[in-house]
């Protein structure tokens, strides 16, 4: 039953990967651990966007055993599932090639504080892994070593991956990542930009947590 | 029965800011003055654009008592309310994080006028605020205190902020806010340029709003 | 009659420039003249294209006088008119702020040619003009001074103008063109770049006009 | 039969070049190549995509007879069929002036592999051609001469052509060879960046062969 309602979740947040200007075709994916069974939620393997449907999600057990459903679940799901397995509170996993995050993770700089928004959503620096294999679990290895407090990371050579209690928060986290790399993007490339201080970037963490949205949140 | 259309307006307004390209996910909001009550409609605070309807709008009052509406206001709404009483001719604010123009509140570039377009819209350079932090009314005092007669300001490390005689008024500087960053932005990457002269753009500005649209205007 | 039909081609035609990504708001716009009446069929002014019916569109004849229609025609109006009386082989104009484009009216630079497709759609450099006040007919000066042979000009710190033996065709010139600007940017960008001599842009634009779409056309 | 099968996707292939960015207007082409009559289903000329129709793509045999079909197809198919008769391995081939791509077409950059979607894809850099002219078949013959084990090429001062077993296999190569053009454009804006090392390259161009999608693959 409720692994019903995280099919239809988990689905309707990798369309919003679209949406949201994040991926194309078949690239990038969302999943979600139930908490009550543990078991994960994931998207098809090379199947594009506009054509998934709830039935098409792949559920998996931590060990990636396949629980439910007739696809191959995402080239990445052993890297989410070690995630899963190594970080208790982490129910939601987005990974997103997003191009403006991306290109940090080409040049291989972490992503600074510049702007009260990623002061909010982020608390600090976004750090950046080692480069890893794909279709492995090292992308998770280096996930669970170097992300520390952060909900997002920037995967060298790669993309990025964000975690959080919830699919929907990794989405956010996903998105507001993106919209950030852009906009620092562009001021870089003018003139040289200094990260706001570490005390102003906590503060406005610690507010933006105890205020926004229609329910306090304990993040 | 007014408060009702405001709504519907207020409504429309936000869900515009999706489509002109200015928001992503829950950041910015537009709100409106209604003339008669001096209540505020405004977004509520975290909710996805695509989720809004006429009945999830907040109405407050200008001290940010909920007058009606189930959700918690906008996280900005404080600052909203301090424009509103500080400037009584002021019936529509728009807040965002529009990428180009975040680029120059982030490296702390007031936005010069470079075209006829944002002569005719902004009429002068559109201002730069100190920091402020996010949550109380500090940034509606920054806007008070450095918009002079712009009808745009840049919010330090942090946004964009529009006033105007209506949201619709709000709502369209903005959008010409971004697209002026956008072209500006991709100017200065390719070489070193010049705004047009004061009085250039002082004519432009007075020719524009002596002509531009179906009714005389005298904002 | 057959302004009945212009009427529903340039109201399509204002709205494709929008779903071409080359305008926002109200900014922009598409005219056509009727080859029999010489009526001039244009946008409204200030009416977002989202709202755009083919009744409001204005027929006006080509010293401004409104033949039909309850609104007042663009701000540019004067500026067509003065196109089409001076040029006899025109028959639609298309003004946008794209941005691209827009960003080489800034800086001042004429768009050089450095695509087999630009060769092909533009046959040479597309020139620049002085700059010129908005609101009267100076813009359209500059144009007929300053186009020659081309069917795009940039107007400086201003945006763009198309001209065409139809709209359809400064329609298409119009999206080419912020095409163009885009790549070129992105490639000047990276390092100094070469236009293509001016024998092989030449040779491209006459292969292109003998061979391209399903009519052999002969502009 | 078949053919009808085909006409329906290529047709559905050319208008998903518009909804992954890629083209504007009526640039770009699809085209398929039918395994038993050796049929090639192209765009036709100079159509706009939103009007394209299963009905309205042409038919022509490898030497550029139509077959079927009411329209003249693509200004490209010259150089599509001179691709099919010397690659019998290709069945689907992609043409398009995407932007960020075509900029390293207008630098005359060949685009090395940055990242690891790239290198799975691509395995090796994206060769660039020298400069052709277009309208016949000179485009076909720098591609075959120097497109090697690519499935995408540069056309220098042009755009770029993908081929692949299948044209939807042609199709997502060129989706992701924008969005690494993308990214890598905007890394290179910022810093000096290394590419990957060779056998980092090849290792991931071999994993993903044998991993990713519903079906193994050995292209």
């Amino acid at each position: 039953m409720l692994l019903e309602e995280l099919r239809k979740t988990v689905c309707a947040q990798n369309i919003a990967l679209v949406d949201n200007g994040l991926v194309l075709w078949t690239s990038g994916n969302v999943s979600a651990r139930d908490p009550e069974t543990n078991y994960v939620v994931i998207k098809p393997s090379g199947v594009l966007f506009d054509q998934l449907t709830p039935e098409k999600m792949v559920v998996v057990d931590l060990y990636g055993k396949v629980v439910d459903g007739d696809l191959k679940p995402s080239v990445d799901t052993a890297s989410h599932l070690y995630v899963y397995r190594h970080r208790d509170d982490v129910h939601g996993i987005v990974h997103t090639h997003s191009p403006y995050a991306t290109s940090f993770a080409i040049t291989g700089e972490p992503l600074h504080i510049y702007t009260t928004t990623s002061a909010a959503v982020f608390g600090g620096t976004i750090p950046i892994s080692d480069f890893a294999i794909i279709g492995e679990e090292e992308i998770g290895q280096e996930i669970v070593e170097k992300i520390g407090n952060s909900e997002a990371i920037l995967i060298r050579s790669h993309g990025i991956f964000t975690i959080g209690k919830t699919s929907e928060k990794a989405l956010k986290t996903s998105v507001i990542l993106e919209e950030t790399a852009q906009s620092v993007h562009y001021a870089m490339l003018r003139t040289k930009v200094e990260p706001l201080p570490e005390d102003v970037v906590e503060q406005g963490y610690r507010v933006y947590n105890d205020t926004y949205g229609q329910k306090k949140t304990t993040i």
